[in-house]
């Protein structure tokens, strides 16, 4: 192995590659990158056994990619990262001096260390599944922000620390839920697909922050795993296994109340309200009566707190809920819109958010028993 | 105590005297701040008892300062900062409003906490030191960063967690040493003092913090406090108890090598050599010979580095020297010059690092014995 590389487009492809790889695998050619060295291109391989990331760099002007010879090896994800970043030169060598030692230098600078062979490193199929669609990259970003925060941190219910994407035509249905809270969202493809698969909030996190400019993405999907194609980067993830549940009849669909107002001012309530709070936990009440609809918290160690609340419509009779002012914030920032509507169906049942703006995304959110 | 204030300069001078208040103090009052209200000013104070910070605000049109009922109290410092941070209006209102139960209030919100007797926070001496000179706040500031860094983190030798300030006439002399390395600062004054005192590296540190821009600093020292005056603040410290030691005779006056460089080479040099480290500790190897310059570093966890180090001019013989990259890389920083002087007095002595632009700063780092 014998090569010299563009530093910057090889350290942004080693960046990408390694969000895949854990540090603390069992498996230690796990923790570093396989390089594949071809004539005309380098393939670039993390994985944590989840999830895996594939990046092809094809020779071009501004990759100047020049191999000597050719060869496969596995290096230090972290030494790697931090060693190509450090060379003071605009193109890397890389050379196989001795045995599995390799040299990787600059102008001034010279490194040495230990590679690992890359017939240690595990096979990763990467056949693409039969099930795909091709989606916008900032729609698939906004599907998952809308959805994966509502997953459950527990792992006692494997299922649930997923997001369901289900599809029986041409529309994908997106559910998320720790039981407590619950977010769905839809989409439509331009084909009929039909698939249920639950993948990993870990995955869809490491997908989106790999997405970082609006492009087509190419989704393909078996009863195995989920394959994301990203200009050249193959991005698979293992799928949760188990039959997620059905969550439909959970979400009301008969209302007592409605409140519209701006986000920016049931979420600064919130917010005031919020200091009352123990072990990090903020129960906030809403009363709606004929003095109008207001926000408190109270506190054994701290407190109370009262304000009005500012909104543009209020319909239905008198209201008193109480609810985790954490998870209404979180529902209320991922719909992303200025505006607000919130839905109650009783005092003690689940209360649905949305906004004007797009019918396509829906929170839900479970109320408290209050000590009052 | 009932009164009303411009919240942006309250929460300015909260957010000041918060930085002398630990929330961990064995004494439960000094987890808050206290507030005492006169008719034509409100006085802040905060203390953790080793240092204490109170500041004075006087009545003004920016300060909009009505105060209905004079009086004095002290109020959680964490839940007090967040709740004026809250208030939704320019003007916050308190109000004592039965027993302990304080109202704080703006524009829509409204909260009430507990406040604590201003009879059971601590007595604060803050009259003044006998030994006072100014200097301007960008000077003193330097001083501190130039100094502070060197001091020690063991708490075996306390007098060693602090900087030495000693004056015989006009010009102080600071020193910071761990005892594997020291920095050593001269600054004049304008007058004649005398005065060999200790002050806590934390003090220190806080009072760089509160600096925020150019003006003059009134010290004020004696051998029970060193106290200093900032705009309407008063910032006062304890001092560490015992002599320091004598450091003088520990810098070398003879040398053998001289080397003279730009700062960001050698640190950009130091800093690619600092890959190979274990447990965060790197090890770097300056050696001299007729091939030039070289820095290196190996690791048996890792692999080696090699590298070249340019430099402006070099005299003297041959050198192998070993060394802590960070200790070399944090004195060079705080010199806050383009170039670097470094005088070597042979392979395992201590080694002198200063600008070739100011003389009033010199840092000391000693050598590590090699394994080659």
């Amino acid at each position: 192995m014998n090569f010299k590389i563009s530093k910057r487009i090889f350290l942004n492809a080693l960046q990408l590659v390694a969000r895949a790889v854990s540090s603390n695998s069992p498996i230690p050619s796990l923790s570093g990158i396989k390089l594949d060295i071809e004539n005309d291109r380098i393939i670039l391989t993390g994985s944590d056994s989840d999830i895996s990331i594939k990046k092809e760099l094809i020779n071009d002007e501004d990759l100047k990619l020049d191999v000597i010879q050719t060869g496969s090896m596995v290096i230090d994800s972290r030494y790697l990262l931090e060693i190509v970043k450090r060379i003071d030169s605009d193109i890397v060598n890389f050379e196989l001096i001795d045995g599995l030692l390799i040299r990787i230098s600059g102008n001034e600078a010279e490194y040495q260390i230990n590679g690992m062979r890359s017939s240690d490193y595990p096979v990763i199929d990467f056949k693409k599944p039969v099930n795909e669609f091709n989606i916008d990259a900032y729609a698939l970003l906004k599907v998952i922000n809308q959805t994966s925060y509502a997953t459950s941190e527990k792992e006692s219910r494997p299922v649930l620390c997923g997001v369901n994407f289900k599809c029986e035509s041409n529309v994908v249905e997106c559910v998320a839920t720790d039981s407590y809270r619950l977010a769905r969202k839809y989409f439509n493809i331009e084909n009929e697909l039909k698939f249920n698969v639950t993948i990993p909030k870990k995955s869809l996190n490491e997908i989106a922050h790999s997405i970082e400019k609006d492009s087509v993405i190419n989704v393909a999907i078996d009863d195995k795993k989920a394959q994301f194609l990203i200009d050249n980067t193959i991005i698979q993830t293992r799928l949760i296994d188990g039959i997620y549940p059905e969550t439909s009849r959970l979400i009301p669909t008969v209302f007592k109340n409605e409140l519209v107002c701006d986000s920016r001012d049931i979420l600064n309530a919130i917010d005031r309200a919020s200091l009352m709070r123990s072990e990090g936990v903020y129960f906030v009440r809403l009363t709606a009566s004929k003095n109008g609809i207001m926000i408190s918290s109270k506190s054994q160690d701290v407190g109370s707190y009262s304000g009005n609340l500012n909104v543009e419509s209020w319909s239905g009779d008198d209201l008193d809920i109480t609810f985790s002012g954490k998870y209404v914030q979180d529902a209320i920032r991922t719909l992303e819109s200025s505006n607000v509507c919130i839905r109650f169906a009783g005092d003690m049942k689940p209360f649905i958010i949305t906004s004007l703006d797009d019918k396509s995304v829906l929170q839900l959110v479970l109320p408290v028993r209050t000590y009052n």
